[in-house]
């Protein structure tokens, strides 16, 4: 049994070594920049992890969870595109320290180099796996969509919101645990049931991230305190602030996400106070809870010895705990 | 056996075809624009004709050439953000038409609803498949890589320039031609005919382009006459003047390609008339003929029978010959 800081590191060097055509460099240094500075590599330790659960042997998941933490990155380099964004886990984003044009071209050869991975599958499973990466990335694609017109949106519902996390970041994950579990020689009931789990956990993972936006810490949590507040982001705690809102706190709710000009961090405490007042925390964090408690549950029904399922177990705790 | 035109039906007929999730119809909108504004269709032509060249039947080709043809329109609406073009084939490109992060994310699913075309190869072709077009997707934006360096370069070489154009050009042509023939269950020694062959088609039909850009019938080219011209594109024509012109008709062509400010009808005028002084354009066609000579000279050698062959020559001759 492998535990995560095993992985971690596993999935690290991995990375490292990747080999790239050298001809245009400038076309790479941005590719090894993004994927140096770090994250939890959730996506490529789960599936490690899941293909633990059913095979001592990891080696052949190795590279295709690279790739998905690769495809990972270049919808990170894009979205901070399309968001403006100027910084990322405490560094520049790729568009700020090079420009668009470079963060286009390097984010476009990184789902090429994700390919790759993928095709390096062993044959047996190259097509099942292949397949399901690329649902995962078309859905992906549709989440970041969505996530870009509700800025247009004053009001959504918490089923359009959970939809849009469910796209965008969910079912990523979904296929990090269904992959794993596929190379490691899983029956189907339980791929399927691993993609479930990943779907759960996924969706746990960014209300917990929505969670941590504000009530973080700022130091390990590596963004700007109330970042979602001041670009005006849908959260779930938005969501449910706007539901439990009435009379002047609605208005002054309206008042605050309208706003052009502000000072950023009498935004963030006005609104803080309101989701105080309205008591969205609690109510958010339930709902998280409930997502992990499903993950537990189907965890439970796979067809693995009880004791290869206590790393996976320890993650997802972990998750929940986590400061960033 | 098929001709060319039956062959371009049947991939207009595909692309109209292809199903989209219509979860997010604004991301689906531009691609299906993209695709309905036209081209050739070379490199799905190709790849079925290549196919038909061993097999009477091409059926299991279509989805394939079709994924090749959405990988290339990809490559057009993030190309012309990175070249901030505002018109393609007489139409508005996708980002002037909705915006920035609209091509960026639309252009993103058609990667992946490309990678979806190769997944439906038939399984026994599948993986030769997609790595022969997977290497060309990562050569082609090593290529845009190049070429966006270039625009940096006063002076470059013969050798510069037809590097980049293959990268950007040809391999994925080249690719068209291999996968073609692997689906038509060519043997190893003709795939690799057919891939020399595309790529050597290819470089001239990049060539060819070249030369339009300037002598070709505005109209019927559907592109601003000289638009190489001004905006500063390294074309082969420039490359041979810069080699031809010594004294003041080299100090002339610097001047005109550094210019901030000019009149765009005076600079191409000025341009032309150098080169016609400078007698690049037949140098040129020399060159692309050469291409088109080797192509016919690799396909002579292809273990396919004469007549077979006829189509795909009447094609090569068409590109020759073309007006756009």
């Amino acid at each position: 049994m492998y535990n995560q800081e095993t992985l971690k590191d596993l999935v690290e060097k991995a990375l490292v070594n990747l080999s790239y055509d050298t001809e245009a460099q400038k076309l790479i240094d941005p590719i090894k920049y993004i994927l140096s500075i770090g994250g939890k590599r959730l996506r490529p330790v789960l599936a490690l992890m899941t293909c633990n659960l059913f095979d001592d042997k990891i080696d052949e998941a190795v590279v295709p969870a690279v790739g998905i933490e690769v495809f990972h990155n270049f919808t990170l380099v894009h979205d901070d595109i399309m968001d403006q964004a100027p910084v990322r886990r405490n560094f520049p984003t790729v568009h700020s320290k090079w420009n668009i044009n470079q963060a286009v071209l390097s984010g476009d050869v990184m789902a090429f180099i994700a390919n790759d991975c993928f095709l390096q599958t062993p044959p047996r499973y190259m097509s099942d796996v292949f397949k399901v990466f690329n649902k995962a990335a078309v859905e992906v694609c549709i989440g970041q969509q969505i996530d870009l017109d509700f800025e247009k949106t004053a009001v959504i519902s918490e089923e359009e919101y959970t939809r849009m996390i469910e796209l965008k970041t969910s079912v990523l994950i979904a296929a990090s645990s269904k992959i794993g579990a596929i190379i490691g020689g899983a029956e189907e009931r339980d791929t399927d049931l691993m993609y479930e789990f990943g779907r759960n956990l996924g969706l746990a993972f960014q209300i917990q991230d929505d969670l941590l936006d504000i009530y973080g810490d700022v130091k390990i949590f590596g963004k700007i305190h109330g970042g979602d507040i001041i670009s005006n982001k849908k959260t779930l705690l938005l969501v449910k602030a706007l539901e439990a809102a009435s009379g002047e706190q609605l208005t002054k709710l309206h008042e605050l996400f309208s706003l052009k000009e502000f000072d950023p961090e009498t935004k963030v405490k006005m609104v803080a106070d309101l989701y105080d007042q309205l008591k969205v925390r609690s109510v958010t964090e339930e709902i998280a809870g409930n997502y992990i408690k499903t993950a537990f549950d189907l965890l439970e029904k796979v067809g693995a010895v009880k004791e290869r399922k206590e790393e996976l177990n320890r993650m997802v705790s972990s998750l929940i705990g986590r400061d960033r």
